[in-house]
């Protein structure tokens, strides 16, 4: 194949001659026929308004994401996927009805609230109480025992916007445990600032499981936040919640599963991962309908671009990663003994930011493959970083099982912006960036599945 | 006083040598000191950061306006103004209480709604029925008699972004006339498109007024308008809307009145407008808080700055503009043969844009003074207009009455993102603009109070 020129790479290591001699030989990438390739794409933008358009928001067990799937079936079968089929599961799906919390007394106003994921009703007719600020949840785990008997819990810190998105494993962790902190001081609900940078906008997401601590949660969009805390610093002030919410005990979601199959070695498979449900405010186009696009126009640009592919390519469509990895975790513990035919995987998960960084989860024997991989996407604006992979979203249950994983970093600068709120739209994706999305895991997938290399290698 | 350095106004007008030596004696404003002092103003932003946090959205005859009249009643006071008062009006008051829609069928999904100032609530369980969709109300009235029976109209015109806020007025014809032109063809509700440029905040204002052919009407965010037009693109397209709204027929609303009395002429009166109610969303910031912060603190500049003014000033925090011009009209008419003592009036209620144009409603006679305004006013940014002002929102009525008006234009791109829409905020308020608007508002109303200039004469 016109693709198929080998070459060994130079190594750069003069300290172990040794192995140097094993070094494997790389295989040179179409890389400007690849990236030219992907530069062109309208499929990733196609696949994503299409499934945003067809479908809209797709909660987790709800019926919409059982369209979903049947639509997204339907589509990678177009695509030219074959085997493509559902891999179900039960889950229990919650759903919103209504929400609503006003501040009483003489700065009497309505709130923007939602609740999270998972949060019970109150009481037909709603909760009042007066409202504790705690600056964040140390703070609130330093309270005294009781000091929030019949009170609401106020939990105010603000996510900080970063490239990374390392703010909102903090920002993200009261709306996670707010519910479980305040109960055990008798608190009889929360509020929590959101976990995203919108002004007006909730940002929703999931909340906690279970039934133990399980107090009603609201979220307050950030403006409304700082307006119950300047409130709040006019003196004691009470807060009317009122939650209706539903849950349905045995719920189905499922995975979808597509492949093209592999000419050389097909029980060998390369794996992209993204996920199909959403949450319910916007029609998921960012989070993470954009990720299906991206990977599955990665795949089809690939084979354009170098024809059908020596190992076979699997692409899976999550379903339920937002309430929990439900899907993520239920693949791979479905998957368990056959995990070594998963030579490796990726997952797309974070939007239409650009790829400023990729990391690796490879064998040791494979550094000379990852410095192929790193070479080759330089020219993207990508350099690599100093960690290790983990797996992303739902690709990190695998990595555990021994599957080779990588992690191509999106700039998460704009992402918290918009993901989980009302504005996850397709309006608000951007065509650009998420071609060199494209460019990134087609490159990055020639190296697993156009050719015989072994990422796991120890 | 130290600003009464008197001097004539060279004329520009050689055509008219008779008239040229009636003109009248122009003094010159300390315009420098004013423009200096507004440059460094707070009070504008507090006043309005005061009035959205204390009091936040203040709906025309609602107990929140009531509180918010309070509110100005004892703030005005405390800024020095004198004999604050309330002149009452009662009107019918309307108020949201609940408001969905979904789209049924193959594309099931819900949109971003709300529904317009005096909308009837839909039965309850609400309706449902096949969407027809027209490009704009034309083609709506366009429609054969019939062939709306049993179904809802969607008027989906796109209202365009321009300086002078002009698209504004014809987006909004749809909100006011969708449910009388869409009932006369049978039609049982009305979805219509935001006249405002928010992606995915709805845009709310006043509908119909009055029983006849008042139809539940639903305000579809700019984004779901898009989202409804592409699903019924597809087919044929079922929707169902659901709306609860509230109308308390006796409710009271009314202006707050403060003034500052004049030492020349005390019974004549410079008199600048604000609304105080505001739609429901938002807490009212731009709309029309900030009016009220910039002509209350241009009065407190100039008397900073030039001393007690000449004649007295009179400022009017209206109520209920917002669903028709309530408290504007109350005012006029309650004013009627007292109209003379009115020498001058102006309103700012266009956000916290910056004044790009003066216009001027004086009479004939006081073109050198529109001219020494217009000349001070140009260091800021103002040019002037080639119309005639026509009073700006509660300012309006009053100019049938032969008040002197004057338009003090402000650009409005950003505004109509904006104002409606629960972004309608604080943290949206740009200071620098703010200041340069009572910059020009204190400039304009030295030559209105502290001179004792004609700007009636005919």
């Amino acid at each position: 194949m016109r693709t198929d020129k080998m070459i060994a790479l130079i190594s750069l290591s003069l300290a172990l001659p040794a192995l140097a001699l094993a070094k494997p030989v790389i295989p040179v990438p179409p890389a400007k026929a690849l990236i030219a390739a992907a530069m062109k794409d309208e499929r990733a933008m196609t696949i994503t308004a299409d499934l945003t358009t067809d479908i809209g928001p797709r909660l987790a067990g709800t019926e919409a994401e059982a369209r979903a799937r049947a639509w997204a079936v339907e589509r990678l079968t177009k695509e030219g996927f074959k085997n493509v089929r559902v891999e179900p599961f039960t889950m229990t799906a919650w759903s919103r009805v209504s929400e609503s919390a006003q501040i009483l007394g003489p700065h009497a106003q309505r709130l923007e609230v939602h609740a999270p994921g998972g949060s019970p009703s109150t009481p037909v007719g709603g909760i009042e109480g007066e409202v504790i600020r705690f600056d964040n949840m140390a703070a609130l785990r330093a309270a005294s025992p009781h000091m929030l008997a019949g009170k609401i819990a106020f939990v105010d810190d603000i996510m900080p916007v970063t490239k990374d998105g390392s703010g909102y494993g903090v920002a993200v962790e009261k709306r996670r445990n707010c519910a479980l902190v305040a109960s055990e001081k008798g608190a009889i609900g929360c509020l929590v600032r959101s976990a995203g940078t919108s002004q007006r906008e909730v940002h929703v997401g999931q909340g906690r499981r279970g039934e133990q601590g399980n107090l009603p949660v609201l979220i307050l969009a950030n403006a409304d936040a700082t307006q119950l805390a300047a409130i709040l610093a006019k003196g004691p002030t009470r807060v009317h919640m009122n939650i209706e919410t539903a849950q349905v005990p045995e719920a189905l979601s499922g995975n979808v599963i597509a492949d093209i199959r592999g000419t050389e070695r097909p029980d060998e498979y390369v794996v992209l991962g993204c996920h199909l449900d959403s949450w319910d405010l916007g029609t998921g186009a960012l989070d993470d309908g954009i990720g299906c696009g991206i990977v599955t126009a990665a795949v089809l640009t690939a084979i354009d671009v170098a024809g059908p592919p020596k190992r076979s390519i699997r692409v899976i469509w999550y379903g339920a990663e937002e309430v929990g990895l439900l899907g993520g975790n239920y693949h791979a513990q479905n998957l368990k003994e056959k995990a070594a035919s998963y030579v490796f995987a990726a997952e797309s998960d974070s939007g239409d930011g650009k790829i400023y960084q990729a990391e690796f989860g490879f064998g040791p024997a494979a550094a000379p493959i990852q410095d192929a991989i790193a070479t080759t996407l330089a020219p993207l604006g990508i350099e690599r970083g100093a960690g290790r992979a983990t797996g992303h979203s739902d690709i990190g249950p695998l990595a555990p099982l021994g599957v080779p994983v990588m992690d191509l970093n999106q700039d998460a600068s704009r992402y918290f912006q918009i993901h989980h709120t009302p504005d996850d739209i397709m309006a608000n994706v951007d065509k650009a960036s998420v071609r060199q999305n494209v460019a990134a895991y087609s490159v990055t997938i020639w190296f697993a599945g156009w050719t015989t290399l072994d990422f796991r290698a120890p």
